[in-house]
């Protein structure tokens, strides 16, 4: 039975509530928000080792962090300490996006050390085998991919993103208008390319009955790709993209209705004054399904600091009702990240949704600040530490001198505000 | 004549012709907004080795950085060098915000190594001196605080934060009501115990004619301070804050009677969703001036990185309208900034301002992030480098491989969705 199911029938399952003890909510909020797929429950039934994560409406917004090896840089042992990184730095579900080596055993070396929720793109295995099997990604056949999904299955994949929207009708109007950037995607190109070259309609389109009895399967979430997402500014909220949300919002119906949980991903590259515009719509057109946005990106140049603009863009899509954030690392249009990367994109990442939990109300949240505050008041430096979102990063940063002593810090010594504010100040 | 007399009288000056060329507009938009008071021309009449600054509506967000020794760590050649990254990595602005060492001395080599706007807060040095000779910060005079302003003024210094708004009136409302860190800025500190301990009012708000008779004679431009600016999130937008800033409102107009150009300082810690609120609040309070905002900072738990904090909290304050950006370091809270921490926080602000310009359509601002989609479009990674915000951090991090060739880089590398979408892509 899947979550869904179960929900259906009035069942708090076993993860429902083990997601509700996690959110400090009860486990009729999980059932009910899984019922009406304002939330998904993740966790793969053949990945019993991890806990599930719940994900959407009134709970506390996600964080996502991709790995993954690329032909360039294939190296496993660098991928596993990424996933110790994301374990350490907070991330509450990881990609593994490998698109180069041995990706399915990569793969379940990954799933393997993850505490977290794991989630891949199969079309990129499916992309490689063909790509080193046939010489060519475009003689990628249906069954290719329809069994990548099945074996990422079968691997205990929590969540696959499936770019089962792009289609000739979303292409078409991609054409029609013309973009300045294309399609982005990877997934979303190989895709179109494919359709292209082959003359056919999308298999995971033109078959997604057979996508979701496998899905329903392994009770793996469809986490629906927007493989037409902008790669810049100038393309955001253009006819295709939002022709692909339209038939996203179809297929999550679809998907519902064969106990299958979906989400549902977004843009992408988006100027700041269109991103609560495109959180409403997706929420409207996708009936309330969880939102996962990559980012978004408010700005297109400044590569090196992707991490700050997605955390921008972030938590005005979190505030906004977005439910989880795919982090961007500061390497994004550069280079793949490294382990530095990683740490750092979550940490953007982690701010962005904990600035947008404040402005949900979502409970709790406030009162960490307002705990720090009350830390810092009382020159109380160890808590500060303690609760700051980096402690290894404060307590190394943070210098005391002499004249600084009990109170204070080097960076204002006698002239700190709050030592002045204590009412014997005066005094010294 | 100052510049706001000379708006007055009908004269666009040299001073916003300067400022006319760099915006891109014509000289009357910025005499027509300095006379209304939406705009500020700044630079000290001494002050002629600069190119003056403009801030305010309908012009491009400026951003500023704060420099400056503490009574721990005062190497005034630590100081240079913060200079030469300020104009390095893009600031509009500094502020030398030192309060140890020979603050004058110190202020004088700044103001000469600057190529850029220079700001301070007198009520340092005049504390400072206060604690040298006196002993106490509370056995200042108003003599010396006008004496500090003057100096500044004589240095050529271009604005100045004064607190006027910290008044018996607005802390009596502060205690009322009862704050969780009571008042954070140190200016407004030093300002509400001396007034507490001297049984006196504030010289800057009793005597504000003395302090526009010097603004006044040097053309120095009036930005008045947020001394009661909330220090946590718990403590915003709280009585006493509002009611610092309705008096600051009516002292921007007695400025604007006199001919002393006027910006407002904001906070502050701000939860995200009253951000809009507060530059609603100022500018209408304030009768359109020019608002200079301090982050904000939307969350109090990301000591580290509080200049991401401070992008996330700048970018939607510049979109909603504020027109001056104060850069937050990584340092904050923890240490005082060293000269990555400077380059870093000018990065996240740059980023906030320029995502907020594209979202208040400012001319042009969108135009580079097309040009950047169309160089990526075409794998110009010269062009690329360029355009970016940080042209030596993208030169450095760029990894191309054998694989990636002349197209794509090492992160995608076969999978690269530009490469696969150029109309040959399938035949590779």
């Amino acid at each position: 039975m899947t979550q869904l199911e179960a929900a259906r029938l009035g069942i708090a399952t076993e993860e429902m509530k083990l997601c509700a003890d996690k959110e400090g909510v009860t486990p009729e909020v999980i059932r009910r928000g899984v019922e009406e797929g304002s939330i998904v429950v993740i966790r793969n039934n053949l990945h019993n080792s991890i806990v599930p994560l719940a994900v959407g409406r009134g709970l506390r917004t996600k964080i996502n962090a991709n790995i993954g090896t690329s032909q360039d840089h294939a190296d496993v042992a660098l991928e596993l300490k990424k996933v110790e990184a994301c374990a350490a730095s907070g991330a509450d579900a990881l990609m593994d996006l490998s698109t180069g080596g041995d990706i399915r055993s990569i793969r379940q070396a990954i799933m393997k050390a993850s505490p977290m929720a794991v989630g891949t793109v199969p079309i990129y295995s499916a992309a490689a085998n063909a790509m080193n099997r046939r010489k060519s990604i475009m003689e990628m056949t249906a069954d290719d991919l329809f069994q990548a999904i099945e074996e990422n299955g079968e691997d205990g994949v929590d969540f696959i993103t499936v770019h089962c929207g792009v289609t000739r009708e979303s292409v078409g109007r991609i054409e029609a208008q013309g973009r300045l950037l294309g399609i982005v995607s990877r997934g979303g190109s190989i895709t179109a390319r494919w359709m292209d070259y082959n003359d056919s309609e999308n298999p995971l389109y033109a078959q997604y009955d057979r996508l979701l009895e496998i899905a329903r399967r392994y009770d793996m979430v469809l986490s629906l790709g927007d493989g037409l997402r902008p790669g810049c500014l100038a393309d955001a909220t253009d006819r295709g993209q939002v022709q692909e949300l339209i038939v996203l919002g179809e297929l999550c119906r679809r998907a519902r209705m064969q106990d299958v949980q979906v989400m549902i991903e977004g843009p992408g590259h988006v100027p700041y004054y269109q991103i609560e515009a495109n959180i409403s719509l997706q929420k409207s057109l996708c009936e309330g399904a969880p939102f996962y946005v990559l980012g978004p990106l408010p700005t297109d140049i400044a590569p090196g600091y992707d991490h700050i603009t997605a955390a921008i863009g972030g938590a005005l899509a979190g505030a906004a009702g977005a439910d989880f954030l795919c982090y961007v690392t500061p390497s994004e249009h550069l280079r793949l990240p490294n382990l530095e990367d990683v740490h750092e994109g979550i940490m953007a990442s982690r701010i962005a949704a904990h600035i947008a939990d404040i402005a949900k109300g979502y409970p709790g949240a406030m009162e960490k600040d307002a705990l720090m505050a009350k830390h810092r008041s009382e020159f109380n430096w160890e808590g500060q530490i303690e609760l700051s979102i980096d402690p290894g990063r404060s307590r190394s940063w943070l210098e005391r001198s002499e004249s600084a002593k009990e109170e204070g810090c080097t960076m204002c010594g006698e002239f700190c505000a709050i030592k002045l504010g204590k009412k014997d100040a005066h005094r010294q």
